[in-house]
């Protein structure tokens, strides 16, 4: 049984462990400044398949897979797998389930969708349904551009505020056992402050990670201090300062422990990368390769993951409607 | 603690009940063989809004808010709501949401979806996390053909084998009260046996949900003669058969006990949608229009639903993929 904090907010009973995990990047990525993080560093944007959509299954797979491997689970005995994407119909995470066979709940979260799926494979954990669940999400910078911006081919200018969105993918498998505790988590709120420009999420999405990040310290009776690190998923370099402006007017200050994973994947000046990188892989990838290692070796030992999504349709913007944003939250600590 | 039966089924332990439930249509399935069930039927199918878009997600607000007042739970009591449509990055979801202040699990699984919802808000119900939760989904003729098929305006004609996305929304609290139990459930697989007809979703759909019903049975030691009803979600006519068929290679046999809100919704001969209903939001209004409220009244005991999702793709079927398709399950009993 999880305790019920607040709204949204838990915190789990039994013990529920991530017991393994790994991250997956393109090249770009991998060139990064966290490019050593990664398992694996794939070259190919069509990692060998004929199209970007089945690159990124692939990506999903290979990081589903080494998870997998590290801890020797096998995929038969994953009981829930809680995975999504970009891509409309989430057909990045439908064809990479139809090759694993598993019992699949598909989610939309958009960038939301790593701390959304931990927080369901956790609470399915806790609840006593599964013994391993995993989750996992992936960006292709390929897919994405094609499907809310523009072809690749048309080789449009980037505005100064816009993020790369990141060829990734992370996972991990969450069961009794592991030295990364999942202690809690709160559920997200859509905000909606009216932005409507498709090239500033950041902007779009900082409000909602207000709104999470403030809830689940109120309701913990936590501060800022009481973590090493709260990161989020991908807001940017214009995303995270409006982060912490939002909660500095609420009285939290979080400037001394906030990261962001789009902030830091890439180097904007040598990658030409603008506000840096987005995506749901993005923050999966930086969970799974960066943070989660930093805590398996007690380098870190309390930090708050809250992954933001801009859940914005080309067609809504289009019907002059505004981005309606979400950020979803997990509590990690190192046992 | 939800107690597991196997791989992905479970049984619920916590009293998790169905407290009150609400369905919403458009005029032409008002005008079929269960208009009468409906809470409410609007005849404007842009429900006073400037778009189609708008018009489904005020189809969610509609049902979420009827089930609301029935059990006299405000949205403030909701302690999460698991929501999903077939619009890409389920719009029809993310703006009903942000209206709502609830916070919000967005789910993909196509026409599953409400069987995902019910699954998930339950084990959330289950663990302690949910005092009150909710689940609604919706679809609509005219978002839904212009997305996955043509523009209305264009006309085409239909094949014999297709549907007709049904305008509609469901809407379920659950709670630890109530009066219909939810006794437990399955999470579906993905099966795809290669149909690439996007006219032709029962027979992508109908192994999905022989593969979901038969673990269920399995893992609970029952036979189809121990529920008053198996309903499907939006097989139709086609599909229909083939699931009793798939399921009778097993030596199970559902041909008596076997309903699928798709084939119930509309006449086909007066109504011209050829194989019947389709849509989350078909399964969803007729489970909350008609089975749950002869559960309620005590004319059913004991039912299994197993919705059904195509997680089709316009551009994946382009590019030369099939249809993979999913069933959640979830079982209701009078108490």
């Amino acid at each position: 049984m999880a305790e019920r904090m607040a709204r949204g907010v838990f915190r789990t009973e039994a013990p529920v462990k991530i017991k393994s995990f790994a991250a997956v990047a393109g090249e770009k990525e991998g060139q990064g400044p966290l490019g050593e993080c990664f398992d694996e560093v794939i070259s190919d944007s069509h990692f060998g398949m004929d199209t970007w959509e089945q690159a990124e299954s692939r990506f999903q797979l290979e990081a589903v897979s080494l998870a997998l491997n590290k801890s020797g689970v096998h995929k038969e005995d994953i009981d829930v797998i809680c995975a999504g994407d970009l891509l409309n119909q989430c057909i990045g995470s439908a064809y990479s389930m139809r090759e694993l066979e598993v019992p699949f709940l598909g989610l939309y979260g958009a960038c939301s969708t790593m701390a959304e799926g931990l927080l369901i494979a956790s609470l399915l954990t806790d609840c006593g349904l599964a013994q391993n669940a995993a989750a996992v999400t992936s960006s292709h910078f390929s897919t994405a551009e094609r499907q809310f911006r523009f072809p690749l081919s048309y080789g449009g200018q980037r505005t100064p505020t816009a993020q790369w969105t990141c060829t990734a993918s992370g996972a991990a498998v969450i069961s009794r056992e592991g030295c990364i505790s999942v202690v809690g988590g709160c559920i997200g709120r859509i905000a909606d402050l009216k932005i409507s420009d498709i090239n500033n999420m950041g902007s779009a999405m900082a409000p909602a990670a207000a709104d999470t990040i403030q809830r689940y310290l109120a309701a913990t009776g936590t501060s800022p201090a009481d973590y090493d690190f709260i990161v989020t998923g991908d807001l940017g370099r214009v995303g995270s300062p409006l982060l912490t402006d939002l909660l500095l007017k609420q009285g939290i200050d979080i400037s001394a422990v906030h990261r962001d994973c789009g902030a830091m994947i890439f180097s904007p000046e040598q990658q030409d990368t603008n506000c840096g990188g987005s995506g749901c892989g993005c923050g999966a990838s930086v969970l799974c390769g960066h943070f989660l290692p930093m805590l398996e070796k007690g380098e870190l030992h309390d930090i708050l993951f809250a992954a933001t999504g801009a859940l914005m349709s080309p067609m809504s913007l289009q019907q002059g409607e505004s981005i309606p944003a979400i950020s979803h939250l997990i509590h990690l600590r190192k046992d």
